[in-house]
């Protein structure tokens, strides 16, 4: 692991790092912010799971999160959103919602994706292993959370290893990819044509066939561009519903799709996690 | 006035606007955040100036001050650092420490440019007219803030405007350009050489010349790469000794010269500002 840069800040240390991934064959670049601690203390970890086009770069900018982080004692990590460089295949036609900078966080297991394009394994494994190690972090006490792509990402790894994360909230998420456009052309082209395979990718569909988390929260911004196209938050209310998943869902009105909503209600979001990792 | 975009953010809208300045021939961008506030309010008006190579951009993504500026009802305008686009000259070879991006916020008496670079009458009154006419801002109560170059600004600025700006801080900024490569070469390109011209832009050469305000707050990284051969905050610290000016300078170890610098200890300054402008 090669540190990118690190600077003070908030009384702790976000640092930006990089290493040579297994799982995707690249090098992938992820942040960590680390609260001031005591010597030796281990501090719980949040995963933030980003959006469609971003980097870390977006939320270690933007998130608003580490006045928060160092106030909770929390660890904030911030992967990549797909692998890159040289050979990693991309859209054919460059689009912005499937290959670089769109993962979707699953393994795809269609060529000439399968190589490269293993975020599932890379977010639920590699990287919680290459973070244990090298950070001040408990790992028996993690969170995730992330923002559209990356709150389906959270949801649907938050369902996934349901003994994993202590809390799991989302960011004007994509709850069901197999019922929309941007969830339909990734599922397809990562996955094929295979069903089985694109339900375990999808939250409601998850809930629908039995995973259970008893608790999740979700902010939704009601002038959000994607809200009826992409997002259907509706669909995980119901699901929740039906299953008895204590979903709290807020419906923001005014707030869009962009960071601006993100960083307004980061604090809320923090806390819920910070009092759910003890 | 041309709206670039609006988005809600911590209860407020945060705007970028466009408008064709007579000052400096371009047209320029700057963004304005006003908090909720009810019918009819006026509020106070933060100017914040940013650094070399910024726009309006930087501190609009990193800055951390919406939160602050929504709970404390303060409007923050964001201009740009310089004039821009077809025909502005540049440095001859593209360095960032001149030309665009690096105004310095004087009115350039020399060729090439005089003609746009007149960032002090922009700031000073051009851009004030403009946010008094379009915002629900209360003229009578504003303060002034920057980093760096920008720092600079709101020193020279709030020294040379002393009934303006009922506070006056600094994240990092260069007090004395007439000593400094920054400063030495910016000054010598915009102004000539004319040592009084060069001094009333110098905060340090300002005070020793006579100029006055109460108080002045300045924060300084410890880290910060430029501390020693441009910033040298130790100079406004005997010039406002010899002067009577209560000055709090800050030195922060470990911090450097990023935004994480500045959004550590944007709360504070906001703070600091909201208590004098009442």
């Amino acid at each position: 692991m090669e540190t990118v840069s690190t600077n003070k800040a908030h009384g702790g240390v976000q640092g930006v790092y990089r290493h040579a991934s297994a799982q995707t064959g690249t090098d992938m670049v992820f942040s960590v912010f680390v609260p001031e601690h005591a010597p030796g203390a281990k501090l719980p970890v949040v995963w933030y799971l980003s959006g469609l086009t971003c980097t870390h770069a977006n939320v270690t900018d933007k998130g608003e999160y580490r006045r928060l982080c160092a106030e909770l004692g929390l660890i904030f990590v911030a992967p990549d959103t797909s692998p890159r460089g040289e050979g990693v295949p991309d859209d054919a036609a460059g689009a912005y919602d499937f290959g670089l900078g769109a993962g979707f966080y699953v393994d795809a297991s269609q060529e000439p994706y399968a190589k490269n394009y293993r975020m599932w394994s890379y977010v639920a494994e590699e990287l919680p292993a290459l973070i244990g190690e090298n950070f001040p972090a408990d790992m028996a006490r993690q969170s995730i959370m992330g923002h559209s792509m990356g709150g389906h990402g959270a949801l649907t790894l938050g369902l996934g290893l349901p003994d994993r994360y202590k809390a799991i909230s989302a960011f004007a998420p994509i709850v069901a990819p197999c019922e929309v456009p941007w969830g339909q052309k990734a599922l397809g082209l990562y996955l094929g044509d295979d069903p089985a395979a694109w339900r375990r990718h999808d939250a409601v569909a998850m809930i629908e066939s039995g995973a259970r988390v008893s608790e999740l929260f979700v902010d939704q911004g009601e002038a959000d561009q994607f809200l009826t196209a992409q997002l259907q938050p509706e669909r995980l209310e119901a699901a929740c519903a039906e299953a008895g998943i204590a979903l709290t869902l807020r419906r923001q009105p005014g707030y869009d799709h962009s960071y601006y909503f993100i960083s307004t209600f980061m604090e809320d979001h923090l806390r819920w996690h910070a009092a759910r990792l003890g």
